[in-house]
């Protein structure tokens, strides 16, 4: 049983900014996400791209804006629960929650805070059958760990940036890797597209286009997939099968909650501090709903920061908390370490 | 008179910002100021210093803080009425308003924001008979512009960083330089400290410690200072006097403009667009006062971004606005700029 002070669900920006904001009030975080690393869609669905309106950013890579969000709360030492979905909700006679994953890892805490953005991300799977049968014996919809493909043959399907990157990053990890694309044309970056263009030439990605994988072959693991190219069928050998098919976000288990849904986000009862239905669970972020509500990161800062001051009533009944200023009081690190101004120095002139 | 959509009152971050968001809703701004360049305190009163909770910055300096701001709404072509503080407002028949500074400016706007901080900076006077006959002639409490010294003798008197800094800068710049602090002991950023140190050793700064300023003297301008130095009192030739003894921010003319005002901040309607009790009215960032806010920067980002959206509907009534992602739309500047993510391409792999 995973212990902490606020349980997020969700490591996008928001979950993120909360470790921060959560820190500088002494609570400890643990975040749950389905998706294998931190940093939500921005890590998984654009990472190279540009955002304009993060403040005091004139422009930040989606991908940059999170290994800074990650360094800012390093400090205050969160925990992670990676690739596992938040399923179950479940409220103690003492006022503590038990969040549980879909793989049961179980998570204790006295408040929650559900910055779930558009919802879990769930990948889009091609329709064959038997599929579910090689969910965890070759055939998965995230890269977790590419060490796991080392000296490993691997198809990759889909025409878009995922898998032209995957492909570009695999051609120099698996033994062999194999590109089927139901198109001649790709759609992604033109560095990526350019970048597996070369790879083909060299020969360190085997492409395959116009194709389908129409079925799956193998006795206990994935052994080999069937392919359709043009109207012609044949096998093709391999360990593994990734189709990146893209992903869509779902709302998921947290809408079988008990807490008020309204146009598949989370309806707060107040904009003070995001505090839904059921006390003690708060939502922030693009998760939530309230009037004149924007889905915007520098919104989801904001409820993080307000979020944490209730939080802090929760697990310290009674006590005040004082704001203090970062710039003059400093950052104290769970892990020992203090940020802190250069103090003046008071000193004569002679 | 100075016409535009948004009148922003102070120049501070969340001022600053708001440029940003109402330019993505096509909307101009125009910031008046007290202090003579924009950023607020942070560019006032401590430029150098780290503050460590903005959101996505482990790390910031104020100055770089406001000098990112700056840049994020450049395209958006703010206007800025800097070195005059906001005096009157005036609600026209129509609806609209008229806001004039203390040196008379006029300002027409159909929404006024004020994101006016702890109120307008204020400086600390000595206590000295004739004081306000030189304030136009030789006596000023800003460095508004360097370049007004240059050649000419100046005597700067305190004894922390904007005493130190201003004399490092100005020693450059004036035909002569002297400060006057009344104990023999700075309190600064250790740099500037050694830095004056080393320039009163050059000869290029003149140091009279312990010592005050107790008297002026000049029949139209100011000619000459009586200077007190440990019981002693001499003439000193100057044809300018800075006194820098600090800023204390008071709410001031705002106050009388008839807002509801709660522990010497604007008490706002509601948290959803941080609208006054006078339609049209927001307060955002420091100024504002409601239940649970917090005084800190990412909250007036978020504050001034849902005020703009009910300011474009005020000035575009029946009009429906869309939410658009900068990373999906980016950004139109006024100025014909455009800011984009680079398009993906279509393109075949052979």
């Amino acid at each position: 049983m995973i212990k902490t002070d606020i349980l997020i669900i969700g490591a996008g920006p928001t979950g993120l900014f909360t470790v921060f904001e959560a820190g500088l009030l002494k609570l400890k975080c643990h975040l749950i996400d389905a998706l294998p690393q931190p940093g939500g869609q921005l890590a998984e669905l654009y990472p190279k791209k540009p955002i304009y309106d993060i403040p005091g950013f004139p422009e930040v890579l989606a991908g940059d804006l999170v290994a800074n969000l990650l360094e800012q709360g390093k400090q205050f030492e969160p925990g992670f629960t990676l690739g596992e979905r938040a399923e179950t909700l479940e409220k103690l006679d003492d006022g503590t929650f038990i969040v549980t994953t879909n793989k049961g890892t179980q998570h204790h805490a006295p408040v929650v805070a559900i910055a779930g953005g558009l919802g879990s991300f769930e990948p889009r799977k091609p329709i064959l059958d038997n599929l579910a049968q090689y969910e965890e014996n070759g055939v998965s919809y995230f890269v977790k760990n590419p060490e796991q493909y080392r000296d490993k043959k691997v198809v990759i399907a889909g025409g878009g940036d995922s898998a032209l990157d995957w492909s570009i990053f695999l051609s120099d990890v698996a033994s062999e890797v194999t590109l089927i694309h139901r198109r001649n044309e790709f759609r992604g970056a033109l560095d990526s597209v350019e970048k597996v263009q070369e790879l083909k030439h060299l020969g360190k990605i085997n492409l395959i286009t116009p194709a389908e994988v129409t079925g799956l072959r193998g006795t206990n693991a994935l052994e080999a997939l069937v392919i359709n190219k043009e109207g012609e069928e044949f096998l093709l050998e391999t360990d593994h099968f990734i189709p990146l098919f893209g992903l869509s976000p779902k709302l998921g288990p947290i809408g079988d909650w008990g807490l008020e849904i309204e146009k598949n986000a989370i309806k707060v009862d107040n904009t003070l501090d995001y505090q839904t239905n059921i006390p003690g669970v708060f939502a922030i972020g693009d998760v939530n709903t309230y009037a004149n509500k924007l889905k915007l990161i520098l919104c989801g800062f904001h409820e993080a920061t307000l979020m944490c001051q209730t939080a802090y009533q929760i697990i310290n009944p009674g006590k005040k908390y004082m704001l203090k200023y970062t710039t003059v009081s400093g950052v104290d690190g769970f892990d020992g370490t203090k940020k802190q101004a250069p103090k003046p120095v008071v000193q004569a002139i002679v």
